[in-house]
């Protein structure tokens, strides 16, 4: 039976899941979710995720949200199939993923994600960007990206010189990022650069990516 | 060779891969990192971890950072030895651990981290509590808390009935958040009240809560 994964093609969480699903060449049936009549907070969607949000992906009689979380089972079960995104063979390779991962979690999405919230979806909320809360993070992602920078002139990709979740888990937020007037951020270091270009041009990203439109300026 | 963490006995994120490396039985030497004399923003510190922050875990050759991908590197290690901790003999209780992970890094710790961070910190540097932050990260936390109790009354611990790292990462904020004000959040929810006593009075975390008095009020 193919997997189902209820989201949406614009939401940023559920590309990250159909980008590591296309890496796999795994069968997926996307289900929408009708975000603006709530269907999220109705009693039979919370029942596949407590806390209301896409994407959910369900697997036969397993359920599981959180989109990191998904793409690390996806990663896992379909370790044989398509591209390696976790190092699973070799320990010392497989930590840095773990490593770089984290970076991406708790430094880089922290920093990106207002700055994405405030320049596309407040207004689609009706609300006035926050230029505080973008001029702050904007500056705490520029020190991330400085991290980024060196890390990627010995490294072609974050977690060594191979291409894993670790970076596919920067391509949605970054996507739309790029469409802000700070795409300087990327384009001004060029180490990181040409990790955008390169990891953006693969084709499991680009099949989710011409769906992703989200709050378009 | 012995483990060589960086870190502070007081430091939660330290106290978190102190505890799994406990839960191990593995062998470590902690390398005090003076915080105060910023050795953390030091070449010799920064080329361990670019980002500057504890804990910092160096195996041989290997120098990790970031607490959850430490644990995670940890757990799988020594996936033979001590307490099972990622489930990793069934995929599917695998991934149950791998959602609730994603749940205490991307719906917890947002939450009771600014809370600690305002109850503990501020004061240490010269600043007083924010009760604005506090207040509105109380009422996360609560949301959050109203998810658990729920899960917590079908299953003992948060991915099934097996404790794991899922429950773990939970314990150094907890730990302190208990010391807050606020600990009704936790003893007013019976089943997430059962849940903090018995993860908390496992001998792995006992052996570190001790040494976690940082800012005693
Ligand atoms: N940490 C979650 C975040 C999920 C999330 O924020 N999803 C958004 C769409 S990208 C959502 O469901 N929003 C609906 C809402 O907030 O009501 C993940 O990585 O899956
Ligand atoms: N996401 C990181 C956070 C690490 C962190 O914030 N460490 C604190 C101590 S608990 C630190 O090093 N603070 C020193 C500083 O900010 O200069 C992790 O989980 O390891």
């Amino acid at each position: 039976m193919a997997l189902k994964l209820h989201g949406l093609p614009m939401s940023t969480c559920t590309c990250t899941v159909m980008t590591c699903l296309n890496e796999k060449g795994a069968d997926f049936k996307l289900v929408p979710v009708d975000l603006f009549a709530t269907e999220n907070k109705q009693p039979s969607f919370l029942a596949k995720n407590p806390f209301g949000l896409i994407p959910v992906l369900e697997d036969e009689d397993l359920t599981l949200f959180e989109s990191r979380a998904i793409t690390a089972y996806v990663a896992e079960k379909f370790k044989e199939t398509g591209h390696d995104l976790i190092r699973h063979e070799n320990l010392k390779d497989a930590a840095m993923v773990m490593v770089w991962k984290e970076v991406e979690s708790q430094q880089y999405h922290p920093a990106i994600c207002p700055i994405v919230y405030q320049y596309f979806v407040a207004p689609l909320r009706g609300t006035t960007p926050d230029q505080t809360v973008i001029d702050a993070n904007l500056e705490k992602l520029g020190k991330v990206l400085d991290v980024y920078e060196a890390r990627l002139s010995n490294t072609k990709y974050l977690a060594g010189d191979f291409y894993t979740l670790a970076d596919l888990h920067h391509l949605s937020y970054t996507h739309y990022f790029m469409k802000t007037p700070w795409a300087s951020f990327i384009n001004d270091r060029p180490h990181v650069k040409a990790w955008w270009e390169d990891i953006s041009s693969r084709p499991a990203f680009q099949k989710v990516a011409v769906g992703m439109n989200f709050g378009e300026k």
